[in-house]
């Protein structure tokens, strides 16, 4: 199993490494290697890569969507709080890029600009490291070799140059031979899923909706859609992100024409796209032209003590369902335009968060009204869209309901950061460093966000699986856990019909998938 | 059924209501009605109370531990946020106080010292009157009469002027004769102990020790523990908490005398003890003579983006031992003493938020140290104590894992309120419009904090008792639904040993025990 589990065989390796001096210890949240220049806010990073420089390395506290810009110009990200599936670790491995969360040895002042590790003090532009596979951060610079199977796959490489790749050809050759379990990708937008494709995934598990809210010009527009005061203001800014979330499914649908999409409607709660501190709050009040004092409100109303145990996911959908109509209405018009184009869409609509049997059949019953509203716009005909319908479990409650709830879906899709989060009451935001306290004392022998805690998360699925079973339920899981080694041959083990994982990941899970045949 | 779940039987009673004017509604968090001035800050509160106002109902946003010594003079409370197992709720309901929470029809600004509802604006010392069993809130004064049962209890009543108080009895002796289940109350304070033997309780099954700290001569030994930048400073503090702890547990235990008082070990996390507010920091940093910076500092460090997933209940026991073992210490002197004045003490000790064996298997250990080191103080023989070490059941990964747990305590004690937002991953704190909404719309029939999901947490609950039960097993249930009429009957079901609710709760569980006999 070790080669399996190895997470570096595709992401950038780091020489030299013996050499540097470490100054901090975090977890190693995405692999690879990055080295470069310290960037302490987004805008930073973003106003460093416009001045010219290549290699940046963001270092924050923690991140949140507000950061994306800035992530996305970073080479890597460190963070000081959050587990392994916090925001930072989680957008990083969608991204590929190296990552470092929970870390100690450092302390940042993000205000004055300052990373301070021992007598080391910091400052922005200096030269850090990471490895993202052991979860260490250096000081100073490192060169960085980008994978050569990636290089292959970018064409970068002679073909004759990559003995690796020929290798690692055959390996996934030999693999795919031998496995039962389905090899999905998680992929949020079309340039994700060709990654994904390329990397041997056969269809899209997770589309997370959300990170298309995250773009500037529709973040925009959603948080007027959040904030709006009238139920027109909220249709009408609907009506703005309804074209932005097409274009993203017909692009998604192009790439992976003839494969499954598992789309995942809105999941977090509003108030993660609410602009935070004074600045970004004035900024935002004047662009949308409501006062300062009417957003701090809303703001504060839908601030929760545990957003993670509160009104998100399909509640959003039960409460709000104007929103969850915008998104079904932008699947199904993509699917018919794709459709148009000779491209096969097979879009898998996934409610997230479910706790009981009445929001999937009510859910269920709104959908169905939308899609055949769209299906009669379009002068469509839905024999030609081969879509499923299926829910999440990510709550112990849907687990255990799991007959009730399979009567009324296609699949079942384990969301197993959630799941473990709720199953263990465990925030992964929270507790990275009572989990490392965990692991030293020997009172966890694994990290439960990183390999499938199978006496406790792992029994609630054989539950679930055991009790929602019928015959033409599909079952698969979408949760970190599916790109492990372990996890995914405890998956098989289940019988599970795939796996879903970041797209870096699913050479990892097809090989475990294989070797979890062989036994 | 009906009787038994009517909760203002003993609670006091509101007339005249149907003549005044209904200004808001909210979750019927406690029963009982109370009339009185608005105070919008626990400080305003006993400011009032200072000055001789009679009746106090203290109205804010939500509550905190912050706010106690305002509850403990007002006559009634009520939010705007959070539900029926908020802070407020549960304070309000141990303290046998009606309260509204969640409410919605009216807005509070605190600065500004407002209530609006509608048109109308009330500031401080304006008259309203709410209805905790309805969860209503009124304009104007309403006469409320104290429950004659009550009455009778405290000899204000004449005896025979009290033929309810005769019903009652007569009606509590025949459930008694019937029922299989026991009933303890949760008691927190030696006053509220006597309330529950007054009414009925054989044992308390719930005393939170952090009720505890929340005296303002503890709380700031208390912060200064959490605080202390040394681990000198810190043993300092908690020596300065252990007297108070070891005489809160002499006075439960002397009048508990020969029933068991199950104490559960420092449950929440640590910075919801810390100060709020820029006043209340400086304030605090001056009479600890810390900088406000460093206090700031601490109180970002342990801040989190859940914290009812987060660093609490045996997490806190294991990562800073310490506190624990001084609460332990304080039980077992306690004990010693109480056994030296004739007095028979049977401390049962609970480890709250338990999700794997290997954390009470190390907490088993450090504690039967520390008491073997107190009875050898002590010159006690521990024979002549008859304690047992057991653990909560809350979260979902426990119950899962009974069979392994159960191999090392004595009893388990289902927490039924963390158990229900863990397995339907819903924040009590932060859902109650969600449920409101979802009751409206037939998503759900009950509310699920009030009266016990059954074929969700309750099946987490049966699968528990059959993977934990062996031999000497005690089980019993320590969540708000111990007082439910429904969920006791459910309970009786399971064949768990008690059922332990609010001292005002105990009659409600005595009768529905006997009723669950009856079927």
């Amino acid at each position: 199993m070790s080669s399996a589990s190895s997470q570096g065989a595709n992401s950038p390796q780091q020489r030299e490494a013996a050499e540097s001096q470490v100054i901090g210890h975090g977890l190693a949240a995405s692999p690879g290697a990055a080295c470069g220049a310290i960037a302490f806010s987004a805008d930073d990073a973003v106003a460093m890569h416009r001045r010219g420089v290549r290699d940046i390395l963001l270092v924050r506290e923690e991140t949140s969507p507000e950061d994306i810009a800035g992530m996305e110009v970073a080479a890597g990200i460190v963070t000081t709080r959050g587990g392994k599936t916090s925001h930072a670790a989680v957008v990083a491995r969608g991204m590929g890029k190296p990552c470092v969360v929970g870390s100690t040895g450092i302390s940042i002042d993000e205000t004055a600009g300052e990373m301070t590790a021992g007598e080391l003090v910091l400052r922005e532009g200096a030269a850090i490291a990471i490895d993202g596979s052991a979860g260490v951060i250096y000081r100073g610079e490192l060169s960085v070799v980008e994978p050569e199977i990636l290089q292959a796959l970018n064409g970068k490489l002679e073909k004759d140059e990559s003995a690796l790749f020929g290798h690692f050809s055959m390996l996934m050759e030999w693999a795919d031979e031998r496995r039962q379990l389905g090899v999905r990708a998680n992929a949020d937008t079309p340039e994700d899923a060709a990654i994904a494709r390329q990397l041997g995934a056969r269809g899209i598990g997770l589309c997370r909706t959300e990170h298309m809210f995250f773009g500037s010009d529709r973040l925009l527009a959603f948080r007027r859609m959040i904030l709006a005061a009238s139920d027109e203001g909220r249709y009408a800014a609907l009506e703005e992100l309804r074209p932005y979330q097409k274009e993203d499914f017909l692009g998604i649908f192009r790439t992976m024409d003839g494969l499954p999409v598992t789309i995942r409607l809105l999941d977090p709660p509003l108030h993660e796209f609410l602009p935070h501190g004074d600045a970004e709050i004035e900024a935002f009040a004047r662009e949308a032209e409501l006062s300062v004092e009417a957003v701090r409100k809303r703001i504060n109303e839908t601030r929760e003590i545990n957003p993670m145990l509160g009104l998100r996911g399909c509640r959003l959908a039960l409460t709000h369902p104007e929103i969850a109509i915008m998104q079904i209405r932008a699947i199904f018009e993509a699917a018919f335009e794709a459709m148009k184009e000779g491209v096969e869409a097979i879009p898998e609509i996934m409610i997230p968060l479910v706790s009981t049997v009445t929001e999937v059949r009510r859910l269920r019953e709104i959908f169905e009204e939308t899609i055949e509203r769209v299906a009669t716009e379009q002068d469509g005909d839905l024999e030609n869209i081969p879509y499923l319908f299926g829910t999440m479990i990510e709550i112990p409650r849907a687990a255990l309901q799991a007959k009730q709830i399979a009567e009324h879906v296609d699949f079942f899709s384990f969301g197993t950061n959630d799941l473990t989060q709720m199953t263990y009451g465990l925030s992964r935001d929270d507790t990275a460093a009572m989990i490392h306290h965990y692991l030293e004392q020997g009172l966890l022998t694994e990290d439960p966000f990183t390999s499938l805690d199978q006496q406790g998360v792992g029994d609630l699925m054989r539950i679930a699986c055991e009790r929602g079973r019928k015959g033409n339920l599909k079952l698969g899981i979408c949760g970190e856990h599916g790109g492990d080694a372990r996890s995914v041959v405890f998956c098989h083990g289940l019988g599970l019909e795939y796996v879903s994982c970041s797209p870096y990941r699913v050479p990892v899970a097809r090989l475990a998938a294989a070797q979890a045949v062989l036994g």
